[in-house]
């Protein structure tokens, strides 16, 4: 930690919630942040029993996020939180973040982003006009090798990228426990709550960022199937998509949740003209890279012949494994950086979560056409 | 082995080839096999060389293959050679197995089967009207643990299939070394020796081989691109294809020949309602069963577990390692014993053959136009 | 977290120190703990900083542990602090700890225990008179996936126990750092502050206690040797020793800092009669258990067949991996739950650290001698 | 190929039996070897059944080893057998092998060499006088990455060795199977076949050869350990030992039959001042590198960065597994080449023999004893 605590906020989050927990874990990790105020829930005595586990001030756990940003506000600002983290299903991102925008407050979101393109360029013109920092929780981008990747992919180390091949598998969703009581499944799968995309938002976004993000390359078009596996289920629940890139790159893209027996299989390969990286989720504290020419190399966490930038974000000493919470708590660090303005960091925020949106739509689209390709917008220089 | 040694004439494979060798260890492993004769190059030194080094009889080392089914009839039934092996580059194949069919002769043919479904189809008929058999080169159906993997499919282990993921990754052509003097990869790049399809016909048809034989289901519809990243190439070297099967069930397919870095990395993943499997090339000997509901399983050759069929076409007690020229040998093995016809055997053959070459085509197709998907006629019951 | 959150105190660990940063990630991890305290560094300015960095109040920066004691104890109960943690060289903990319990704090201590068998017995008899709890940092006990193995072991799922192999696989003293300016290799080398052992009391007694934690058996006799490759060096780099355990069991421990290129290798494997199972800490989310007639199982954590005793200690959903400081925070969380007295909770404790104390004692007696075994008493019933 | 195919008679290895079918698949593979003649079981049935069954003239299956030279010597010199292959159980190794050394015939034998040092120094003898070769089957030798770090090693890659740790760990003697039937198991637990040692002398040899082979050292001394863990059972079916290499590197060998689920676990860990390597035996065609200063490597059969000795053992490119009796074929290919007489090769012979049976002997004697270290004669210079 260097500089003063930050105060944060949660809206959503309270107990029996999975990702309300693991926000309140990245965030205590480092002593950065010390949640301090909460609208966990609509229902009163949940949201009261959260607060008391969470050992807040029973005066700052509130009803809701309207009534947690007046009750802020009424506090003197070396008090008041200076975030809002909103943990949420979809549907309320975009709203609670204008909102917490609007009244001053930075803010870190779950993804997707919004329901819609229109709704994240909405949050990214409250940002812009409140001149605050908007965070997305694309939590997989925390991870120290994936920032290993990302800079020897800009550096050019394996010459012009050819092949990007992104999965991300799970099974969990295999069953109809989306209408058998799974609270988890079950918004997941509304397209109320949870937008045009089941899996394709779900986890197909976090795909197709990390894809993005690490291979620095914008995905042009993209031609998908979408298929709902699981019947009577009203969302999608298993995402294929061929990728063009700018430049010339080709990509595979698939995600699922009905890989009966996966667990979290995010992977990412991608590979240019002299050799390529492959880097799995569940082992996160490897990267291997290929080249054409020389042995295959296995970068670890701390050990040798890591670039700076990803040792800044080690905790351990090598062979000591790092994990997701970790790796949550370095987009929480980075976003706490920026927020005192000591340090240049850098974090997921508006562009990703922008052209994750726009991704949406287009797979969506070209799933319902008998098109090959449909493009994806570059938007304005995000 | 049992029953006699049977004689095998070789069309191909002289000396500097890569697929004779194999073929000649594959069918020497057992002792079944005695290759006797062959017309190995139409380079007249070469062709002797080759014979001589292999220690044949110099009379049964012809100058073509015309000339070794003259001088093979010309020999008493009990010396003349049972079948023919054509491994000559692909516009050869038909032309050289309906010559071998028509003169009586069983065929073992390098894949893919022709050079296009045309050609596949005249094979397939002059194996019938000949009565005589025919063995296509899909070496991988030959690994023990690919038959554990096709028999626990087939007795529903997983439940209805969902599923399939097939990639075979390589990355020998992502320089242009075809252009450099590289043999195998001058013809594999060259249309009028390779045919349509680069990769998609020199792995992608492995790749595709792999998934329907294992899933037991065929391909209904492709929608695929085609990508030549390496300058100057004549076929693609990058295939990406999206599957959907008979059934319902979702497949994506990833054949490339510019993974830098990559070696012969084909791996193939099918999942069903209550769990899914996972076998990779480069480890043969291991298939990983994952589930739902209980841990995953972690199958060996020659470990507990395994259906009777496996267990047959093994070598070696558990934990020493068999690899690839064994698998070879199975298919030489199960064709023998076909010949023989004491055996109820089954190795890849026409009906392999005659999907791939309209799978090719499929994909040819497809990847030139603008219409999301093109289906693959099933053909004539195979 | 459950209750009140808990008050520490930390004695060492000031900047630039590897192991006093990971107590307090893990004492925040949970929102269990809050570091309240603290006397880092005897060097003025240097405790001061850490102090300041940590965000502590000022006058809780102590310059001593007695300063702390006194301090605290000056101050009304409920801002007291509950415990110390004490992450200094060894050669303090015996001190230091009694020290602390004497004046009625609990204290939570980094491995070895003490300098020998007779300081551990007094910091036992100190913890027993002041009826105080007393953790020790054998951190990889608090790995989930080493309580499924530890649970798996005392239920009898592999029969009785015949073979134990415990490894722990450092590089990192492969040179001489420790008369290169390396604070952490220096005081680990230097028998004043390290004590008798220096690979071996750093890293033996971590492979030693998980060898009996999980094992459930207690070792009988040694037969040891120790090396000291690096010249110069005082201490011994590395260790072998073969194990015999209560009830007829047999062990090879090794421990060694000079496996060039190694990082933190600690890899146990255990087999009975009917299978086994093998952990390694690089990758401590999966457990793998073989069968004699079965195939092996791969546990994850978080996925399915693992006890309730495991799940408990697992902050994720399956598949997003947990680490070192989840581990740690495991031990932190046990702790604080025995001191708030409201739950069953288990922890490394005296036993685990008087039993490596004679482990230590016996392993430098018999490297020392020509004699084949040497005893380990058992000790009072600890 | 190169030259004449050489011709093979073996003692043992009737139907059923396990290793003489491997022999006669490692023999076949590369077409340098025919096997024509064999004395494969003294059970008349059994022995004329398996010769028929392998294709031999009847003739030339004869009733014993004896009565194999005696036919073979009086066949004109270019139709008999070049040499002897000799896979009976132990106790017979050493007869037949002085036997048909005697008769000018050069011989491959089964490991152990024979019944002790004594036996052993009598085939050597018998060898020199005759001028024949002799080549000992430890097939993992073979490996072509065992080849490759073995040149790793003598080139200093590593800088001086300091640890050597090698283990072997099976499991299928973990019930009383030896006296329940299983053939296999009778005769390896049978000291008037087996010899002194049981696991020691099956894969314990193996083991430690392996060591001394790849690390160049030779063990100076050792301290063991043994046990009998199935009751009832007459030789060991455990061995843990210390080592003592020339010039200080110290090692740890492990080898076991009874760890239950296990298969057939060789690894060998070799490392030295600035790195080290890894090899397993059932994922041979890896050889890993870790490095103090640098990104550990992973060396792939076929793959960049082999040495040109490893290269020629080699059949198929990269990714292309090659197994057990691949390597197995590597020994006769080496011990054909040196028959011919053409080629400088190297395979395991009469020094890596006797050294296994010294050691055999002095692990032997310092399990019996309570002396701590005893001292492996180095031997004439072999």
């Amino acid at each position: 930690m260097t500089g003063r605590v930050l105060r944060l906020g949660m809206a959503g989050g309270g107990e029996g919630a999975f990702i309300g927990a693991i926000h309140r874990m990245a965030a205590a990790l480092d002593g950065d942040w010390r949640l301090v105020a909460g609208a966990f829930s609509t229902d009163e005595g949940r949201n009261r029993r959260s607060g008391a586990q969470l050992g807040l001030e029973p005066q700052r756990v509130y009803a809701s996020l309207d009534a947690m940003i007046a009750g802020e506000l009424a506090l003197p600002v070396e008090a008041r939180i200076d975030a809002v983290a909103i943990v949420t299903p979809n549907h309320l991102h975009a709203p609670m973040a204008i909102t917490a925008l609007n009244a001053g407050f930075h803010v870190l979101c779950e993804k997707p982003m919004a329901m819609g393109v229109a709704e994240a360029e909405a949050i990214a013109q409250a940002a812009r006009d409140a001149r605050r920092h908007f965070a997305l929780a694309f939590t997989y981008s925390g991870y120290p090798l994936v920032e290993e990747a990302r800079a020897r992919v800009a550096r050019s180390d394996f010459g012009a990228i050819r092949l990007v091949q992104v999965e991300y598998l799970q099974g969990w969703l295999s069953q109809p426990i989306d209408s058998a009581g799974n609270k988890q499944a079950e918004w997941r799968t509304d397209p109320a709550r949870a937008g045009l995309g089941g899996c394709l938002g779900d986890i197909g976004t976090h795909a197709f960022q990390l894809a993005e993000h690490v291979s620095g390359l914008r995905v042009q078009s993209v031609s998908a199937a979408l298929a709902t596996h699981v019947p009577g289920r009203r969302l999608d629940d298993d995402v294929s998509a061929l990728l063009r890139f700018d430049g010339g790159a080709r990509g595979v893209l698939k995600a699922t949740q009905v890989a009966a027996g996966e667990e979290n299989g995010l992977k990412l390969r991608i590979h240019g003209e002299r050799g390529g990286l492959e880097w799995a989720q569940m082992e996160p504290n490897t990267l291997t890279l290929r080249w054409l020419d020389r042995p295959a190399e296995t970068l670890r966490a701390g050990g040798p012949g890591l670039q700076q930038g990803t040792t800044r974000l080690l905790r351990t000493p090598s062979g000591h494994p790092e994990g997701y919470i970790e790796a949550f708590a370095n987009i929480y660090r980075a976003f706490g950086a920026t927020i005192r303005g000591g340090e240049e960091c850098s974090f997921p925020s508006l562009a990703d979560g922008l052209r994750t949106m726009r991704f949406i739509e287009a797979v969506i689209a070209n799933a319902a056409s008998d098109q090959k390709w449909t493009m994806i917008s570059p938007g304005e220089k995000e």
